[in-house]
């Protein structure tokens, strides 16, 4: 549970990337002296404001699964290592929420908070993300909500939360502190945006009844800068409209939409060679994408955000950088191959800084 | 150009893979003494039939790119490695495709010709496919037919073929036999079965005036066997509709018709935003499979597919063997978040026998 003393060498490396990249190259062996020192005494060392803000940006522009990198040095860097109680992490996190949101000119967002040291670990979020829909199996089997967090549902459930049982139930937020252990909070309503997704063209999508939230917020990944973990550092961009039109309404094992979609749309359904899933399946993201925009909430759609990734591939190019990408992850699910990104290769380096996943699942 | 002698340590991990999974084991060290003298008096050895009919279709199973592997073991495999004057072998190439139609009930086949051997190499064949479009550049840099056979397009011309500056002008066979060097042979009418495309529903599809040939017959790739190389060895299966509907005919440097079948759907092109590509290619893909059913030309769609490539998987599993696949050349183009495939990661080795390309072009 303890975390080990820091690793000098990753440290340096870090230190010395910092310095190059940022011009503050002069300070280096200064800064080095002190970090070194803090290392010897501690097991550990404290990240400066800049460097903290250096790092999560970097652990970005690493993010070899990441297709939306091109603005990663804008990323806002919220330090909050000074915040250590459940209530308060809580309260950050919404405030996180809020922030970020503008009234739907979404602002790419980190919060950062304690990270571990020898003797004395970190905050925690079990939450995949901060915002997610609870997900129930009833005792006959069904489901109702998102299959995907049926564990994190149990678990809720089992700390005292009373789920409403509905398809969209807001999870509560569930964070665990050396101090204090695990405990839940339920989302402020203001905390959190959600979008009625309809069709351009189709009313009847309107009754099927579907929406989502508007900010993707990843809370279960730690960041590792310079040797350091920070096991409690959620962040958020804006969606990409596949990942709600085409895998979190789309899965079979989650919401399973298509079927219902393609019978409203009056599909054969009769076999799979009639392509209705590939056609309700476009539909459906085109009334992500309508929703979305009626709403005011910024997302993205798969044919720019290609385009802009290569845009950012090239810049880290002509900077003289490695630019890793997995091209599994970077290849939207929804027409792949119209895509640019779909006709080359990756660099597939692992770089730090970056963010990692304790346990890396399949897609 | 001329071959080396054989590997040894390949001749013997073929010849042993060989009569382990064909049963015949207990004849191994008889046959191993044969093909070790062989080895020694001339750099190289003669396959049996039996070995080459295996070594082929294990070549298949080894196929990490081709989804279509299930059938694997019921390769037609046509042994003409008597043949050998460029006549005799486009002769050949021509019966290959007659064999395989069958009616429309297309049969995996693959022939194969004289390998490469020390002080004497095998024919090969120039082209990329038996049946393939010309592609012309125009003086004003224009392009007509398939912008992907430009290169072989002027290879031909040169070559003395005359093409009709058409957009479905079949290429000649090119063929160089070491005796004969390099000559050319129109395909015969027969040879070459082609769908003309329409569209279930909207009649106009029929005016854009596509079409694509039936039989996808790969041959520029070596088959290599226990060590032996055979240059010259089409094979074919029958195609996937993507690869007509999202490739061949909607690649921004080949056919591109998705503006024009867009066009013809009264679909809003005023942004990508609204997905008007995505429309007008499940569409193309539907024509696709719509036009080879009605032709009564055997065609597979990228749900059964994928399908049926998971029980390939399954099989092999249970035969105790890796199945190496790649998962960017099995994940269809269109929809691939909707196929099973999608959903996991796969074994990638580099197994023998193969078919291998001598220059491995990106996607
Ligand atoms: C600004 C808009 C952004 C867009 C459009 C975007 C898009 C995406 C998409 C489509 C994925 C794949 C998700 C999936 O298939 O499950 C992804 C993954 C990822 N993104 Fe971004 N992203 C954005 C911002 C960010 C930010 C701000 C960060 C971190 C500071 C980030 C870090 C990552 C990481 C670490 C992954 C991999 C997640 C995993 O392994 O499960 N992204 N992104
Ligand atoms: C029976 C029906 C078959 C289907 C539906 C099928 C399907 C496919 C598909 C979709 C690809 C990817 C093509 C691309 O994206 O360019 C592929 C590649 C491949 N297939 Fe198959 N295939 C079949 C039969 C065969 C046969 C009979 C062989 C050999 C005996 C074979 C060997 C290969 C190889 C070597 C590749 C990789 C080609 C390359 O690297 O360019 N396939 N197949």
């Amino acid at each position: 549970p303890h975390a080990p003393a820091v690793d000098r060498a990753e440290a340096r490396k870090f230190t010395e990337d910092f310095h190059r990249e940022t011009g503050a190259a002069a300070a280096l062996e200064d800064r080095w002296q002190e970090i070194a020192r803090q290392i010897d005494t501690t097991g550990t060392y404290v990240h400066t404001g800049a460097e903290l803000t250096w790092g999560a940006r970097v652990a970005w522009r690493n993010s070899a699964r990441c297709i939306g990198r091109l603005y990663w040095n804008s990323l806002v860097v919220r330090d909050r290592r000074e915040v250590h109680g459940t209530d308060d992490i809580a309260a950050e996190c919404f405030q996180h929420l809020r922030a970020t949101w503008r009234g739907g000119r979404i602002r790419p967002t980190i919060t950062v908070f304690a990270p571990d040291a020898p003797g004395r670990r970190g905050p925690r979020i079990w939450n995949e993300q901060l915002i997610r829909y609870a997900g129930y199996v009833h005792p006959d089997g069904t489901l109702a909500g998102d299959g995907r967090n049926t564990g994190i549902t149990t678990y809720a459930t089992e700390l005292g939360w009373h789920g409403r049982g509905g398809r969209f139930d807001v999870l509560p937020l569930i964070v665990d502190s050396p101090h204090e252990g695990v405990r839940w909070y339920p989302l402020p309503s203001d905390a959190v945006r959600e979008v009625a997704i309809g069709h351009p063209e189709i009313p009847e999508v309107a009754d099927l009844g579907l929406r989502w939230h508007a900010v993707p917020a990843i809370s279960n990944m730690r960041l590792e800068i310079g040797g350091i973990s920070y096991g409690a550092a959620p962040f958020n961009g804006w969606y990409l409209e596949t990942e709600i039109g085409a895998r979190n309404l789309v899965d079979a094992d989650r919401y399973n939409v298509l079927p219902l979609l393609a019978h409203l749309m009056g599909l054969d359904m009769s076999s799979e060679r009639t392509l209705w899933r590939d056609r309700a399946l476009v539909e459906l993201n085109r009334a992500v994408l309508h929703s979305f925009d009626a709403a005011g909430a910024t997302i993205t759609d798969h044919h720019v955000e290609s385009e802009r990734f290569l845009r950012h591939l090239r810049r880290e190019e002509d900077a003289g950088r490695v630019c890793p990408a997995d091209w599994s992850w970077i290849v939207p699910p929804v027409s792949g191959g119209l895509t640019p990104v779909y006709h080359r290769y990756y660099d597939e380096a692992d770089l730090r800084p970056a963010f990692v996943l304790d346990e890396d699942g399949a897609r």
